[in-house]
């Protein structure tokens, strides 16, 4: 029996298009941070799985049996390419609402393949590489700190490899709030919704020019530990991200009216100077940025702001480590 | 006493950005329909005004006398520059909600300048002038059916003017339903989000490459009556217009959950065959056209599936005269 647990990401500049479909390599790269739920808030954002021989592939997710889908398929087939081990059942907890923008498939085929990394000896590489094949950003919740996944421009997918390239400890007073304003499963996935901007968006070829920029300034502002400079480069991704959904054909909306009070609070707050910052994946679910000594004042400001928003649905994160 | 009235227009490609913020030259041309409210609608969207000689400038809007604003002193002044006339007293009624996104300042500009040409002798260009340097879309109101504003090149904008280029009479099927959905003042104004699109939105240049094609191609679907390519671009670009909003930093949303049902809506009508389309300007209120033999079903649609919306919030309209 081999266990493993694998955190959620967020990406900072996000991933949004795919150059190939089936193995699913992006059309840009993308630079996230992996996140630690604390050990004080109830919900934890984290998938855990168990991997044990079976008679044949087989998978239950949250408690429900299903045969392997065509994404767990390619993942064990890419693993089984590299060593052979026997048919596995694969037992797989979500600890947090699914298919909700809170990155469950990112973080359950990270913890997949790092359980069967227990049967088989696999590198980094090859661990992100099979990842990527279950869903394309679980490729960064394997690693440590701020991860850098690089789109790569072989048509194998061999160069579209994710690394950590700031470790957890450079900025240990950088701190998330999730804010969950929504467990209900979006109506558009992130697949299709990235087919859907890659085939139809005029501005997405623009926002594809734009992101190395997007990439190389946030790096900097990590860095420096400069928050102001970092909240700004979040949030503007994120928007432009949700900018080239909409213009998209039929648009594509994933935030809600909760997302977009979140928005005004955010600027709000941050007239005199900049404390906090948001981000949005394709969900509604806000993540928060602050430094350690915004925490409590930020708490308040959505708790009493946000209509329905109780402390069980904020979860409270630090930048930590990948999926072990 | 000179009496006037002047319609609403309601662009199929959006102006959004200025090249001139004092004289309101736009950054794209733009194309725009000019409405005429049908008898039957209760709300008019038109604005009537009402200038007589006094012993100074004063405007009375909707019932409140004010000193005229800098718009209004840089239309008077524009006016006076090419003949003489007295101080006025100008009395101007919107039939319908002010600053929300109806395009209440376009046909009350219009509706002034149509009064003054009462007064003293205006040719189609001049009076295209003064109207732009009152509120940019207000040149459009003037004139009759599909009307294209030229962005034009010179910096005094004396090339920047509008004109109609597609008769009401070409194409007497199509309709619009305005459906207003808020009558509240928007919290971003039009022209304060221009310049925030203008400075902050990485997009922007990317729509502005774009809209000369959005123009070509919208103009060819209306001189073939191709009500679903028409429908399309319509759409298309009505979205790409919010998108560089909430590109821009921090953001600017004008759509509301009401908006955003509309437009559910019509894509879920559009399903088999394209027979609605929609289109939304700085603020959350819909424009919906489509084709006389649906207009029926097209007002059950919206009764039926936007809560709150009565048929009093609905105004019938078609492709009609401009200012006179």
């Amino acid at each position: 029996m081999y266990e493993a647990e694998a955190p959620v990401n967020i990406a900072l500049v996000k991933y949004w298009g795919k150059r190939d479909v089936s193995l699913n390599l992006p059309t840009n790269s993308s630079l996230s941070v992996t996140l630690e739920t604390c050990t004080s808030s109830d919900l934890q954002l984290v998938t855990r799985t168990i991997v044990e021989p079976h008679h044949e592939d087989s998978v239950i997710l949250n408690g429900v049996e299903s045969a392997p889908n065509e994404r767990i398929k390619r993942c064990l087939k890419y693993l089984r390419s590299i060593a052979d081990f026997p048919c596995v059942k694969v037992r797989t907890e979500n600890m947090f609402p699914t298919a909700a923008g809170l990155a469950s498939s990112a973080s359950g085929y990270a913890a997949l393949v790092t359980a069967i990394s227990g049967m088989i000896p696999l590198d980094a590489n090859q661990k992100s590489i099979a990842a990527r094949l279950g869903s394309g950003s679980a490729c960064r919740s394997l690693f440590d700190g701020f991860v850098l996944w690089e789109s790569g421009i072989q048509t194998d997918g061999s160069d579209s490899i994710s690394k950590s390239i700031i470790a957890p400890g450079h900025w240990p007073e950088l701190c998330c709030l999730v804010l969950i304003l929504s467990a209900a499963e979006k109506a558009v996935s992130s697949a299709a919704g990235m087919e859907r901007t890659v085939h139809t968006s005029e501005l997405f070829p623009s926002r594809l020019e734009k992101v190395p920029d997007h990439i190389a300034h946030l790096l900097r502002a990590i860095e420096q530990r400069d928050f102001s400079k970092f909240a700004e480069l979040v949030m503007r991704d994120s928007n432009q991200f949700h900018a080239v959904c909409m213009d998209s054909y039929p648009p594509v909306f994933y935030l809600n009216e909760a997302s977009r009070t979140v928005i005004h609070l955010v600027h709000g707050y941050n007239r005199e100077n900049v404390r906090l910052a948001y981000t949005f994946d394709a969900g509604p679910n806000a993540f928060i940025f602050c430094l350690e000594a915004e925490l409590q004042s930020a708490k308040e400001l959505f708790l009493s702001q946000i209509p329905g928003l109780a402390t069980s649905n904020i979860v409270e994160c630090r930048v930590g480590r990948g999926a072990h």
